[in-house]
């Protein structure tokens, strides 16, 4: 209601944060890894993850009755290390700057006979991740509305993928929008430029969960053909979203979860008398983060 | 599910943080003064509240279009001394541990002919609140469960009075715990003695909006008609239940939202096998406060 008063728009929120997870992430690992034929998850799957997917391929193995390997950086936030750990996963860290860590995780895979689970660009993840987009269409039309714009934060490009396979199916009118940090807004400046676009290796962002190199080559063509204009918020801004949801929302948002929301607070799109879909697409922050965040 | 598989229990939560004002004290404020008669509008409403009272009544007081004046403890928290400002409503404060909150109202509102919204001795009000309960009820329904017991946060009784009415009514063999903080389980000791007791003026919590001295002259026969034991947690035990909120629920609960969640996880009543509801009342808490709390 305060959202709405402030623009004299129509704001709503999809909360990806009460996903198992507590990040969207486990709707596309799930999907591709219950998919997996047996034989596969006799040898077990590895990732390599800044922490949502990590988290939700070792819940998504678990659940699978097998065992998961998984590549992170090593200044992941400890809330997302540990969770992970706690779902059995066995973990193993690189350098986020130096390291390659689709190579690591190619390597560990192989030696393993392990199946490799991309984070985005993989048929299935983009599918799974999809059910973001179809959920929040039916949602929308169960309160009788159609969106006009959809927002959603962009790291690989993924979820803005399949979400906007299910998004323009049902409604072809309604825009949706990746929305990315700046110093990582590959996607913004690939589509704009019609082909893929890496970010700069200095850009650094309190967005942990949003910092894919470049666009993928799988999800980028379809982005390519269904987004909107990407949209770009600053760290402050996210910041201070943040601050919004805790104070008005009641929601834990981290950083990458939460650019979307920053998005609109900032005006980077107009809102005024339009129906405007949020995806807040992930909650995992350490404590120390948020409280520094919010005491400021 | 991690309460769950903690506890081998089923908990279910009801999140009233997401009501209008942040906590559940809209649904009395609102049902109590929309039933005013017009004339009583005319000269608007007056309340003595520690805060989530204080911003119900405001916003139930513009929406139905008259002032409202409220009498605040000056501790209270900024976050709610604030938001009800921002309401429009007229805001006079005492000390919390040497002033009668209740004589400056009641002076307040016969200076100007207002009426006196009380915060929880009202049948209104408790009808009001008592949806809480009906609510929980009805959407337990929807999933298939009867609640074995039902845990509930208690101030002046109010809320535990209403939902246990409708509760009971629907399932009399739910037992409704009222759940309060260390050094104000008055409602505690009054239903184990059958006479309303007062708290110690020397007591101290962080639970804010719990700080009723003595168990209201109307709640307090129903509450001891129909609750079973009353329930003490310590500030520590809130501390670790907001915790566990932030990091598994991703919600912002407040100090007094969080004892019956803190309940559950302190073990102060049997919960393996058993289908359990509680009831996180609020989630308006300072910035500042919930910093400390996570950070440490």
């Amino acid at each position: 209601r305060t959202l709405n008063e402030r623009l004299g728009a129509q704001v709503w929120l999809k909360a990806e944060g009460f996903q198992r997870g507590g990040a969207f992430k486990f709707r596309g690992a799930y999907n591709a890894i219950s998919r997996l034929p047996e034989e596969a998850l006799r040898t077990g799957v590895a990732a390599f993850s800044s922490g949502n997917h990590a988290q939700a391929v070792a819940i998504s193995a678990r659940l699978m009755g097998t065992t998961a390997v998984i590549v992170m950086p090593e200044d992941t936030p400890a809330a997302k290390l540990d969770a992970t750990a706690g779902y059995d996963a066995e973990i193993v860290t690189y350098d986020r700057y130096s390291g390659d860590r689709e190579a690591i995780a190619r390597k560990l895979a192989a030696e393993r006979g392990a199946e490799l689970v991309p984070s985005y660009d993989h048929a299935d993840i983009i599918a799974g991740q999809g059910t973001v987009g179809l959920e929040l269409m039916r949602q929308c039309a169960e309160q009788g509305h159609t969106p006009d714009q959809v927002l959603i934060p962009c790291g690989g490009g993924g979820l803005s993928a399949g979400s906007a396979v299910a998004i323009r199916d049902i409604s072809p009118a309604t825009t949706v929008h990746p929305v990315e940090p700046e110093g990582f807004d590959d996607t913004r400046r690939s589509l704009a430029a019609g082909e893929r676009l890496s970010n700069d290796a200095s850009a650094r962002s309190i967005c942990d969960a949003l910092q894919a190199g470049t666009p993928g080559a799988m999800t980028f063509p379809i982005n390519r053909r269904l987004l909107g204009e990407g949209l770009v918020v600053s760290d402050e801004e996210v910041r201070e979203a943040m601050r919004f949801a805790f104070r008005h929302l009641k929601l834990v948002i981290e950083p990458g979860g939460a650019v979307a929301l920053a998005a609109v607070l900032a005006k980077k799109v107009p809102t005024r008398d339009k129906v405007t879909v949020v995806v807040l697409s992930g909650g995992n922050v350490d404590p120390e983060m948020f409280a520094a965040i919010q005491g400021a």
